[in-house]
């Protein structure tokens, strides 16, 4: 089943409002077996409907319209379907009855504007609305399947819940889609491309693609399937395949974050952590805090923004500091075993760095140098890392974060 | 000038990601007096991506798609445009050395697929990238301008406002929209539509609106003039009104946040602060220091998890925790007073409360229940929040959160 959903409004096209619901609308037809080819979205221009409408029914077999069906004057999607269908407008007394019952449950006199919700073009049918006083409308011919419903959110889905859904379904050929979304740091996406490039060819079935944000790499895996079942099989074997050429560049699944994955890892095993940051100013331990129940095994965190009290907390000698400079590996490492002692934690992070804007003092000390720290009872280390100069403050003091979480991660696999 | 901007990637028509750079680029084209007549978004299929750049470039003066730039083999829209433009590809060579000047900075060696991140079809431009790897590509002919530009949002943004803007900006009519937003914490959206009713009718120049989220509440303010002085004496006569309506109540305008406020506050007055963290976890802050040059007010701050350390830390006699609870009014008090006192600052601020999902002991301490502590010199308050069980631990965090910083901004008011 081929699908095009087109969103329509003029406080959609100069940008006032974001559009949600053709996500909304395409996550569930993809689910449903579906392919959506393509999202329109339309000003409110009755030729300009009326040419999106006839345009997408001529290319796909399922075409769902949002928007343009309230009250006012601005809205033509009616008017628009009319058009396409080269049918003209006449009153449903169904609906119109419908219609001037929800007043009446409202205890309000219905406004004559109302009365045009009411209409639709002849040969066509109405949607109830269960929620709103606008019925959606839909037309089928040729097996093809139009539907027109409110922009309103909340209505919209009821509507495609109540009406649409078990229509399409009917007509899918029990094709299900299913997904999975494995997280990965630590490797560039070209790198990426490189190893699981054979599965990426498109049109294969799953179909794997990659998206960065943030710095780390999401791996989309959709698997498609006559049954759920096959569906699922095929997304198990193409997870189990992309973790074992990804290895431990995989870090989680789905909603996993690094800091809810270490956090399992330190619960698991009975572990505490304590944090000492200085350039991330509180990120790491605000993440690793994110997850509920963290109190288990977050036990303490110390934001040291001033020199003097790198040495006052933690007991770093002020000769240590003035002889590298707060932002050097020998700080990184003192800064977290002075929190590792002072705490009593098993295990410990430390963050000193230039966030920027300002700050730098190139080539030395440019912004975006941070050593991250990390001490346990036999061993600590401290990484260098260039996080560059085009990165904003947000960037560099996010990539901070992760990267540290990440060599947390691999030091508790390491050490398991 | 007419517009359509095109999103590609099979990401969005799967309805996995959900597309924000078609909203922000309708905002700021229409900004520039643009209309903005329609967005496409297709998926990743060179012929399907090829066919709505062609439709596009023929029915609007500017076309701006983003999406498909990246390195793997999903990333098609250099290749899409070559069939477009009937035109090869060839590789653009300054692009080529600051790709790999790039992987320079970053001294990491240039994996080769990146190669590709170079090529553009033959007669058209390359546009740099300061944030990344992928260049923009852009193409004019007869004052029709096409511009291709990466799907990540940050780079896409500026790009946009580096290389675009100034371009279109030559090219449009003297129509201009101006637009500010003015932020408000402690009072309801409906109190607020009471407030500013006869502002907020349709159809009125300037324009009057609000959003809430995340519990505050945005007042967008946007003028319509027939050139730029106009819509600014318009915007400027709109945002005193309001201000002198709501008073206190708004904390900033456009970019600022509680936290940059603040800090402006403490600068000026070359005062400074410390925190003492139980349930934010190190968000207060996160926030305090996501501000550029806060290491000249913000010194340091204490994430107290567990009961032990707000005692070693702070010295909060173990006996008063044991009387009336960590999370106690007392102990809000006395984590401020402590925290001021080891610090040496001027201010602090404290948190404890009970963010959920666990661990709230209802009727008396239910998740949700929060209290705020705040100390200078010759003062130290403790405020109690009740926020409800029905917010999400995240959302218990952010609100305790703007709720502190308001606290600390009104005391400042109150103190000048």
């Amino acid at each position: 089943m081929n699908a095009i959903i087109i969103s329509i409004g003029t406080e959609l096209t100069t940008g006032q409002c974001l559009d949600t619901n053709a996500q909304w609308l395409s996550q569930r037809l993809t689910d449903l077996g579906g392919h959506v080819q393509s999202h329109v979205t339309v000003s409110d221009d009755v030729a300009k409907i009326a040419e999106a409408f006839r345009l997408a029914m001529s290319g796909a077999d399922v075409v769902i319209a949002t928007g343009g069906l309230g009250p006012t004057p601005d809205d033509l999607s009616r008017e628009a379907l009319s058009l396409a269908l080269k049918e003209p407008l006449e009153t449903d007394e169904i609906a119109l009855k419908q219609l001037k019952s929800f007043f009446i449950s409202l205890n309000r006199p219905m406004p004559p504007a109302n009365l045009s919700q009411a209409t639709r073009p002849k040969g066509c049918e109405m949607i109830p609305n269960p929620r709103g006083t606008a019925p959606g409308i839909s037309h089928s011919s040729h097996s093809k399947h139009f539907f027109l419903l409110p922009g309103v959110p909340s209505e919209m889905k009821a509507m495609y819940e109540q009406s649409i859904e078990p229509l399409i379904a009917q007509h899918s050929s029990g094709a299900r889609t299913v997904r999975s979304r494995l997280s990965v740091l630590g490797i560039s996406e070209a790198r990426l491309g490189d190893t699981l490039g054979n599965l990426m060819v498109p049109g294969r079935n799953p179909s794997v693609g990659t998206t960065a944000a943030d710095g780390i790499i999401s791996i989309r895996i959709v698997a498609r399937g006559s049954s759920e079942s096959e569906a699922q099989d095929l997304l198990k074997k193409d997870v189990q395949e992309v973790r074992s050429r990804l290895g431990e560049a995989v870090f989680g699944e789905n909603e996993d974050t690094v800091a809810s994955v270490v956090g399992h890892m330190l619960l698991d095993r009975g572990l505490t952590i304590a944090t000492a940051e200085s350039c991330t100013g509180g990120l790491i331990a605000k993440r690793l805090t994110d997850v509920p129940g963290s109190s288990r095994y977050f036990k303490e965190g110390f934001i040291l923004y001033h020199n003097s009290t790198k040495s006052s907390r933690l007991g770093i000698p002020a000769d240590l500091i003035d002889r590298d400079g707060a932002v050097s590996e020998s700080v990184a490492r003192a800064m977290a075993e002075g929190c590792r002692a002072v705490s009593g934690c098993d295990f410990s992070i430390s963050t000193t760095g230039i966030a920027g804007p300002g700050g730098g003092c190139p080539p030395d000390k440019p912004v975006g140098l941070v050593y991250v720290g990390l001490a346990r009872e036999d061993k600590t280390v401290a990484k260098r890392l260039m996080l560059g100069e085009h990165l904003t403050r947000d960037e560099i003091r996010d990539r901070t974060c992760h990267a540290a979480l990440n060599m947390l991660r691999l030091w508790l696999i390491e050490s398991r």
